[in-house]
Protein backbone atom coordinates (compact mmCIF):
# COMPACT_ATOMS: atom_id res chain seq x y z
CA UNK A 1 0.00 0.00 0.00
CA UNK A 2 1.28 3.74 -0.95
CA UNK A 3 0.45 6.94 -0.80
CA UNK A 4 1.40 9.29 -3.58
CA UNK A 5 0.81 12.45 -6.07
CA UNK A 6 -1.91 11.96 -8.54
CA UNK A 7 -1.95 11.75 -11.43
CA UNK A 8 -3.83 12.20 -14.37
CA UNK A 9 -4.15 8.47 -15.32
CA UNK A 10 -5.63 8.35 -11.92
CA UNK A 11 -8.72 10.62 -12.83
CA UNK A 12 -11.14 8.16 -13.52
CA UNK A 13 -10.30 5.85 -10.03
CA UNK A 14 -10.51 9.29 -8.41
CA UNK A 15 -13.35 9.91 -9.82
CA UNK A 16 -15.63 6.62 -8.84
CA UNK A 17 -14.47 7.43 -5.41
CA UNK A 18 -15.45 11.24 -4.97
CA UNK A 19 -18.44 11.12 -7.57
CA UNK A 20 -20.47 9.38 -5.36
CA UNK A 21 -19.72 11.03 -1.91
CA UNK A 22 -20.16 14.71 -3.39
CA UNK A 23 -23.43 13.86 -4.78
CA UNK A 24 -24.45 11.95 -1.51
CA UNK A 25 -24.12 15.55 0.06
CA UNK A 26 -24.06 14.11 3.90
CA UNK A 27 -20.44 15.05 4.43
CA UNK A 28 -19.60 17.72 2.05
CA UNK A 29 -20.71 21.12 1.40
CA UNK A 30 -20.58 20.92 -2.33
CA UNK A 31 -23.37 21.24 -5.02
CA UNK A 32 -25.05 18.11 -5.11
CA UNK A 33 -25.57 17.92 -8.88
CA UNK A 34 -22.06 18.18 -9.96
CA UNK A 35 -20.96 16.23 -12.60
CA UNK A 36 -18.14 13.92 -12.32
CA UNK A 37 -15.78 16.14 -14.16
CA UNK A 38 -16.64 19.18 -12.23
CA UNK A 39 -16.01 16.96 -9.05
CA UNK A 40 -12.41 16.24 -10.57
CA UNK A 41 -12.06 20.32 -11.26
CA UNK A 42 -12.59 20.51 -8.14
CA UNK A 43 -10.82 17.83 -6.21
CA UNK A 44 -7.64 18.19 -9.11
CA UNK A 45 -7.71 21.50 -8.96
CA UNK A 46 -4.33 23.92 -9.49
CA UNK A 47 -4.46 25.41 -6.43
CA UNK A 48 -4.32 22.09 -4.87
CA UNK A 49 -2.04 19.38 -4.17
CA UNK A 50 -3.77 15.66 -4.75
CA UNK A 51 -2.54 12.00 -3.64
CA UNK A 52 -4.46 8.96 -3.51
CA UNK A 53 -3.74 5.78 -1.91
CA UNK A 54 -3.07 2.93 -3.84
CA UNK A 55 -2.80 -0.56 -3.13
CA UNK A 56 -1.96 -3.68 -5.32
CA UNK A 57 -3.04 -1.39 -8.04
CA UNK A 58 -6.17 -0.17 -6.96
CA UNK A 59 -6.99 3.54 -5.82
CA UNK A 60 -8.99 3.30 -2.75
CA UNK A 61 -8.63 6.83 -1.17
CA UNK A 62 -7.95 10.09 -1.79
CA UNK A 63 -6.99 13.46 -0.31
CA UNK A 64 -6.21 16.89 -1.39
CA UNK A 65 -3.95 19.66 0.18
CA UNK A 66 -3.98 23.55 -0.35
CA UNK A 67 -3.35 26.99 1.45
CA UNK A 68 -6.67 27.66 3.63
CA UNK A 69 -6.13 31.28 2.87
CA UNK A 70 -3.76 33.79 1.01
CA UNK A 71 -1.73 36.12 1.89
CA UNK A 72 -1.28 36.37 6.24
CA UNK A 73 -2.92 33.11 6.45
CA UNK A 74 -1.36 31.38 3.85
CA UNK A 75 1.08 28.89 6.47
CA UNK A 76 -2.28 27.06 7.18
CA UNK A 77 -3.54 24.14 5.24
CA UNK A 78 -6.85 22.83 4.04
CA UNK A 79 -7.35 18.92 2.97
CA UNK A 80 -10.12 17.19 2.06
CA UNK A 81 -10.18 13.15 2.38
CA UNK A 82 -12.21 10.26 0.82
CA UNK A 83 -12.29 6.68 1.23
CA UNK A 84 -14.07 4.02 -1.44
CA UNK A 85 -17.00 2.68 0.32
CA UNK A 86 -15.85 -0.61 -0.47
CA UNK A 87 -12.57 0.02 1.44
CA UNK A 88 -14.04 1.51 4.77
CA UNK A 89 -13.31 0.35 7.78
CA UNK A 90 -9.57 -0.29 7.38
CA UNK A 91 -7.83 2.27 8.69
CA UNK A 92 -7.33 4.47 5.79
CA UNK A 93 -8.60 7.75 6.09
CA UNK A 94 -5.98 7.39 9.23
CA UNK A 95 -3.45 6.57 6.96
CA UNK A 96 -4.17 9.49 4.73
CA UNK A 97 -4.66 11.95 7.30
CA UNK A 98 -1.13 11.05 8.90
CA UNK A 99 0.18 11.80 5.53
CA UNK A 100 -1.12 14.39 5.12
CA UNK A 101 0.27 15.63 8.39
CA UNK A 102 3.99 14.94 7.36
CA UNK A 103 3.32 16.28 3.98
CA UNK A 104 2.61 19.58 5.50
CA UNK A 105 5.41 20.02 7.66
CA UNK A 106 7.20 19.16 4.20
CA UNK A 107 5.61 22.02 2.57
CA UNK A 108 6.25 24.08 5.54
CA UNK A 109 2.63 24.85 6.47
CA UNK A 110 2.65 25.40 10.55
CA UNK A 111 -1.25 23.98 11.07
CA UNK A 112 -3.97 22.18 9.35
CA UNK A 113 -7.73 23.65 9.81
CA UNK A 114 -11.03 21.92 8.56
CA UNK A 115 -13.32 24.44 7.89
CA UNK A 116 -16.20 22.64 8.26
CA UNK A 117 -16.77 19.47 9.57
CA UNK A 118 -20.41 18.21 9.35
CA UNK A 119 -21.46 17.39 13.20
CA UNK A 120 -23.29 14.23 11.98
CA UNK A 121 -20.08 12.54 10.44
CA UNK A 122 -18.68 11.37 14.14
CA UNK A 123 -16.73 8.87 12.67
CA UNK A 124 -14.69 11.27 11.13
CA UNK A 125 -14.55 13.66 14.54
CA UNK A 126 -13.33 10.80 16.83
CA UNK A 127 -10.80 10.17 13.80
CA UNK A 128 -9.33 13.76 13.35
CA UNK A 129 -9.94 14.13 17.45
CA UNK A 130 -7.16 11.05 18.08
CA UNK A 131 -4.91 12.80 15.37
CA UNK A 132 -4.91 15.79 17.52
CA UNK A 133 -6.90 17.99 16.16
CA UNK A 134 -9.09 20.15 18.23
CA UNK A 135 -12.81 21.22 17.55
CA UNK A 136 -12.22 25.48 17.31
CA UNK A 137 -15.12 26.17 16.21
CA UNK A 138 -19.11 25.37 16.12
CA UNK A 139 -21.27 27.08 13.67
CA UNK A 140 -25.08 26.51 14.32
CA UNK A 141 -27.01 24.78 11.82
CA UNK A 142 -24.91 25.60 8.96
CA UNK A 143 -25.10 22.45 7.24
CA UNK A 144 -28.52 21.38 5.75
CA UNK A 145 -28.07 17.55 5.99
CA UNK A 146 -30.34 16.03 3.26
CA UNK A 147 -31.91 13.83 5.66
CA UNK A 148 -31.45 15.58 9.38
CA UNK A 149 -32.29 19.02 8.00
CA UNK A 150 -30.45 22.00 9.52
CA UNK A 151 -27.00 20.43 11.55
CA UNK A 152 -24.04 21.79 13.16
CA UNK A 153 -20.74 22.10 11.15
CA UNK A 154 -17.42 22.03 13.08
CA UNK A 155 -13.99 23.62 12.39
CA UNK A 156 -11.58 21.59 13.12
CA UNK A 157 -7.31 22.84 13.62
CA UNK A 158 -4.01 21.58 14.66
CA UNK A 159 -0.82 23.58 15.09
CA UNK A 160 2.26 21.35 13.92
CA UNK A 161 4.47 21.13 16.41
CA UNK A 162 7.99 20.35 15.44
CA UNK A 163 6.73 21.94 12.18
CA UNK B 1 -25.90 58.85 1.17
CA UNK B 2 -27.09 55.45 -0.33
CA UNK B 3 -25.78 51.63 -0.28
CA UNK B 4 -26.88 50.22 -4.31
CA UNK B 5 -25.32 47.53 -5.92
CA UNK B 6 -21.88 48.03 -7.76
CA UNK B 7 -21.06 48.55 -11.42
CA UNK B 8 -17.99 48.19 -13.84
CA UNK B 9 -18.14 52.44 -13.40
CA UNK B 10 -17.52 51.75 -10.08
CA UNK B 11 -14.48 50.08 -10.40
CA UNK B 12 -11.53 52.93 -9.85
CA UNK B 13 -13.03 54.43 -7.12
CA UNK B 14 -13.79 50.46 -5.15
CA UNK B 15 -10.28 50.01 -6.29
CA UNK B 16 -9.09 52.75 -4.36
CA UNK B 17 -10.34 51.77 -1.25
CA UNK B 18 -9.95 48.07 -1.43
CA UNK B 19 -6.15 47.94 -3.12
CA UNK B 20 -4.23 49.90 -0.14
CA UNK B 21 -6.29 48.03 2.40
CA UNK B 22 -5.12 44.49 0.70
CA UNK B 23 -1.65 45.61 0.06
CA UNK B 24 -1.06 45.96 4.00
CA UNK B 25 -2.17 42.65 4.50
CA UNK B 26 -3.70 43.69 8.32
CA UNK B 27 -6.96 42.41 8.36
CA UNK B 28 -8.06 40.29 4.82
CA UNK B 29 -5.81 36.70 4.36
CA UNK B 30 -5.39 37.92 0.94
CA UNK B 31 -2.01 38.12 -1.29
CA UNK B 32 -0.10 41.43 -0.75
CA UNK B 33 1.16 41.46 -3.50
CA UNK B 34 -2.11 41.35 -5.74
CA UNK B 35 -2.56 44.22 -8.36
CA UNK B 36 -5.75 46.60 -8.29
CA UNK B 37 -6.83 45.18 -11.14
CA UNK B 38 -6.52 41.05 -9.63
CA UNK B 39 -8.49 43.29 -5.61
CA UNK B 40 -10.91 44.11 -8.03
CA UNK B 41 -11.16 40.80 -9.63
CA UNK B 42 -11.57 39.25 -6.53
CA UNK B 43 -14.01 41.77 -4.47
CA UNK B 44 -16.43 42.47 -7.98
CA UNK B 45 -15.91 38.51 -9.22
CA UNK B 46 -18.89 36.40 -10.38
CA UNK B 47 -19.49 34.86 -7.34
CA UNK B 48 -20.19 37.79 -5.13
CA UNK B 49 -22.93 40.54 -5.48
CA UNK B 50 -21.08 43.54 -4.49
CA UNK B 51 -21.94 46.78 -3.06
CA UNK B 52 -20.91 50.25 -2.87
CA UNK B 53 -21.71 53.20 -0.42
CA UNK B 54 -22.05 56.28 -1.94
CA UNK B 55 -22.29 59.76 -0.12
CA UNK B 56 -22.67 62.65 -2.74
CA UNK B 57 -21.49 61.17 -5.57
CA UNK B 58 -17.90 59.66 -3.87
CA UNK B 59 -18.18 55.92 -3.01
CA UNK B 60 -16.71 56.01 0.60
CA UNK B 61 -17.05 51.89 1.26
CA UNK B 62 -18.44 48.87 -0.52
CA UNK B 63 -19.26 44.94 0.50
CA UNK B 64 -19.53 41.75 -0.63
CA UNK B 65 -21.57 38.91 -0.31
CA UNK B 66 -22.00 35.25 -1.60
CA UNK B 67 -22.55 32.10 -0.40
CA UNK B 68 -20.00 30.68 2.48
CA UNK B 69 -20.28 27.49 1.03
CA UNK B 70 -21.81 25.46 -1.90
CA UNK B 71 -24.61 22.38 -1.83
CA UNK B 72 -25.55 21.95 1.67
CA UNK B 73 -24.14 24.87 3.09
CA UNK B 74 -25.19 27.35 0.39
CA UNK B 75 -27.90 28.96 3.13
CA UNK B 76 -25.32 30.74 4.76
CA UNK B 77 -23.89 33.85 3.63
CA UNK B 78 -20.28 35.28 3.84
CA UNK B 79 -19.88 39.07 3.34
CA UNK B 80 -16.48 41.54 2.95
CA UNK B 81 -16.59 45.08 4.01
CA UNK B 82 -14.27 47.74 3.41
CA UNK B 83 -14.50 51.79 4.16
CA UNK B 84 -12.51 54.19 2.80
CA UNK B 85 -10.20 55.62 5.54
CA UNK B 86 -10.91 59.23 4.49
CA UNK B 87 -14.52 58.33 5.90
CA UNK B 88 -13.35 56.10 9.17
CA UNK B 89 -15.34 57.01 12.33
CA UNK B 90 -18.32 58.18 10.44
CA UNK B 91 -20.67 54.19 11.51
CA UNK B 92 -20.36 53.37 7.62
CA UNK B 93 -19.19 50.02 8.39
CA UNK B 94 -22.11 49.69 10.71
CA UNK B 95 -24.12 50.59 7.73
CA UNK B 96 -22.97 48.39 5.37
CA UNK B 97 -23.25 45.74 7.53
CA UNK B 98 -26.54 46.30 8.55
CA UNK B 99 -27.49 46.81 4.41
CA UNK B 100 -25.77 43.49 4.20
CA UNK B 101 -28.38 41.54 7.13
CA UNK B 102 -31.48 42.96 5.00
CA UNK B 103 -30.17 42.06 1.67
CA UNK B 104 -29.26 38.40 3.26
CA UNK B 105 -32.93 38.32 4.36
CA UNK B 106 -34.08 39.34 1.30
CA UNK B 107 -31.77 36.66 -0.55
CA UNK B 108 -33.36 33.38 1.59
CA UNK B 109 -29.79 33.34 3.40
CA UNK B 110 -30.61 32.19 6.68
CA UNK B 111 -27.20 32.96 8.43
CA UNK B 112 -24.26 35.27 7.89
CA UNK B 113 -20.50 34.13 8.46
CA UNK B 114 -17.28 35.60 8.54
CA UNK B 115 -14.77 32.84 7.98
CA UNK B 116 -11.56 35.02 9.03
CA UNK B 117 -11.43 38.27 11.81
CA UNK B 118 -8.38 38.92 12.53
CA UNK B 119 -8.18 39.07 16.20
CA UNK B 120 -6.15 42.32 16.37
CA UNK B 121 -8.80 44.16 14.54
CA UNK B 122 -10.87 44.75 17.71
CA UNK B 123 -12.85 48.13 16.66
CA UNK B 124 -14.05 45.32 13.55
CA UNK B 125 -14.89 42.14 16.58
CA UNK B 126 -16.82 45.33 18.26
CA UNK B 127 -18.90 46.38 15.92
CA UNK B 128 -19.95 42.68 14.77
CA UNK B 129 -20.78 41.67 18.11
CA UNK B 130 -22.69 45.13 18.61
CA UNK B 131 -24.88 43.87 15.58
CA UNK B 132 -25.23 40.36 16.75
CA UNK B 133 -22.49 38.33 15.98
CA UNK B 134 -21.41 35.63 17.75
CA UNK B 135 -17.30 34.54 18.36
CA UNK B 136 -18.08 30.31 17.45
CA UNK B 137 -14.54 29.91 16.50
CA UNK B 138 -10.64 30.93 17.69
CA UNK B 139 -7.97 29.55 15.09
CA UNK B 140 -4.49 29.85 17.03
CA UNK B 141 -1.94 31.82 15.45
CA UNK B 142 -4.19 31.36 12.01
CA UNK B 143 -3.05 35.03 10.55
CA UNK B 144 0.56 35.89 10.36
CA UNK B 145 0.15 40.00 11.08
CA UNK B 146 3.14 42.07 9.06
CA UNK B 147 3.86 43.43 12.42
CA UNK B 148 2.81 41.71 15.22
CA UNK B 149 3.29 37.91 14.35
CA UNK B 150 1.10 35.18 14.11
CA UNK B 151 -2.04 36.08 16.18
CA UNK B 152 -5.35 34.26 15.85
CA UNK B 153 -8.52 34.45 14.07
CA UNK B 154 -11.59 34.76 14.50
CA UNK B 155 -15.21 33.13 13.30
CA UNK B 156 -17.92 34.92 13.68
CA UNK B 157 -21.41 33.92 12.73
CA UNK B 158 -24.92 34.96 13.08
CA UNK B 159 -28.00 33.10 12.34
CA UNK B 160 -30.66 35.55 11.11
CA UNK B 161 -33.99 35.25 12.78
CA UNK B 162 -37.17 36.11 11.20
CA UNK B 163 -35.27 35.34 7.86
Amino acid sequence: MQIRPATQQDASAIGSIIGPIIQAGETYSLARDMTVTECLAYWMGPDKETFVLEDDGRILGTYYMRPNQAGGGAHVANCGYMTSPDAAGRGLARLMCAHSMDHARKRDYRAIQFNFVVSTNERAIRLWENLGYSIVGRLPKAFEHPDEGFVDALVMYQWLENA
